[in-house]
């Protein structure tokens, strides 16, 4: 038996949201001072909440509507979606970090954890495409070669470009943090599927 | 391809009623004081939590009855849409900070980031449903006219409300989200959509 | 227009899952004491967290149920339905309030909040039900009267039930919160709707 | 009446995501201490974390299976199954146990928690599946007997396999969240349902 892809659509589905919406539990004030001066110096913390809020929400589409065009599953895409889930489940994590450590001691390694955290995720979103495009292996009949290649065209940049977040990590993680946001922002939309 | 509105439906509702949930996480109590007087004093936690909790249905419903009246969607939609949930779900964090600080020192700053959060939200409402809007964009065919001027009649009030509320947390931040809780109340749900 | 109850099914459904969920972050055990001691001496945790995930369970059971005998809504219907949301929202504190003081200074307060919280919840429920109900306002056609009589019984005796476990808890809150327990494991699956 | 099985899945769907999702609010760092050599050493919590994250995306795809074979539920069914989503979302919190208390004082304790746990779930697992086969009770009508011989060979070693994992915490915490990891990365896929 071949289960149906809305199997696994429902369970992905809110992952990505719980995902999104945790990430607001990364904020937080001590108390004993000037609440108005910390709020304002939370900006490391706004700029990873919008940034990681963002991708979620870009990669949840693109997520959506390749498995629109997937008429079966097996095991192994399966297997590869849930780590897929898993790294978009972790983000809250190193968006966190970045919120936390920036323009602080330790900013260099958080903005690493957050660049390979994107990563791990955007070579995990290749391998489970490739996995299921090679051969229209698990590709619904009928689906025309450009719609392949408009998904092909969105998922290829994702590894070098979050390679070079993280080379850049090195210098700035700043730097870093404000490219990856340009790439939600900017890049993600115009590359994205959902109104192709 | 034009996307069908469900793809996005999903996943804004679990984000509006995940944000909700997660309110409850705002509310702490200090080990070593009398449980019974703490309680009693968490007043304001109480106050903001009824507020969000109330607000956020209300703006679900609202989201979730236009939705049903656009009938396609597209890029800027859809990353509009996304900006909208950003606002909501950011919405438990200044919650807890008016429950933490309301009556105390930097309750002028928390009622502030409470008051601007929802101006932010309101405004972005208007702009995700007059983009939809203008000449019909991304309206379903058949909707009539009156359905359209009711949700016009449910958005346009929400800048200059929550504005005025916003205003109100520079003289008293109390009456601030007393006012908050009131909208809540008494002028969302008669203003709303849902029995349209 | 009558809104379909579809609409606010998914909204409420997701609150359902999120509170029960959410109970397991009131766990916490303090680093540098004897963990094993430690999670033996959680047991008032366990028993406050397994008699709330119950309760959930069957209390989200009935209002799917109730909610399939339900035809047509209104403002004031989702209105209530959103404060009843509230306070099942709401349990995850009282809970943890109560695997936090049981046995401890304080238990008194904590079973009262948690007893008082489950009385307006149960409260909350007959007012719901009553407001569809009286002269079949919002009930389905061709529901037929037995279908109504098995939801006033199964909300009718919650007001008094959880007004004798707050009573209780003036007295003993150990004992209060076993006839929680009590209650969700043996009277609700007996009174429950979902195999009537 | 019997209900539609449907009834419950969308709050088991729930369940399984939210808790699978939860699980990253366990990684924490400390201030005042070197942030990079901090997140190499948390590898007993980056461990922890995929362990059970993998396993909840497994266990989640075989009750999805499971629950298409069954074709009208009762009222012990869906208490059983409250139970066994209780043990569910119970599993973050000895997740974080483990990657708080591996290769430290109490290591022990956290690996018996968290076996034990799984030790329940497999348990309630095989509960749950064998109420609904005896006698074909709960079966939908046509189903081949292949098709439950399937689910007892996957829910039939849960209880041996994590029973063999407890032991293991004895002697080794560590080996016991290996064997843990490895059952999710190599059996239970091998003997899952969902490409049968």
């Amino acid at each position: 038996m071949e289960p149906d892809t809305g199997r696994f659509e429902t369970y992905s589905d809110g992952v990505f949201a719980i995902a999104a919406t945790l990430l607001v539990l990364e904020f937080s004030v001590t108390s004993g001072h000037d609440l108005g001066h910390q709020l304002l110096h939370l900006w490391p913390s706004y700029l990873a909440y919008v940034t990681s809020f963002v991708t979620i929400g870009i990669i949840w589409m693109n997520h959506h509507h390749t498995v629109s065009l997937i008429g079966r599953s097996d095991r192994t895409f399966l297997f590869i979606n849930n780590l897929l889930l898993l790294t978009v489940a972790f983000l809250p994590f190193p968006t966190g970090l970045v919120g936390t450590y920036l323009q602080r001691d330790g900013e260099q390694a958080a903005a690493l954890a957050y660049a390979g955290t994107l990563v791990v995720m955007a070579a995990l979103h290749q391998v489970w495409w490739g996995y299921a495009r090679v051969n229209r292996r698990l590709i619904a009949d009928g689906t025309p070669d450009s719609a392949l290649r408009a998904v092909d065209r969105a998922y290829v940049p994702g590894v070098p470009m979050y390679g070079a977040v993280f080379l850049l990590a090195f210098f700035s993680p700043l730097a870093a943090v404000v490219l990856t946001f340009a790439i939600a922002a900017f890049y993600l939309p115009s590359a994205a599927l959902f109104d192709r």
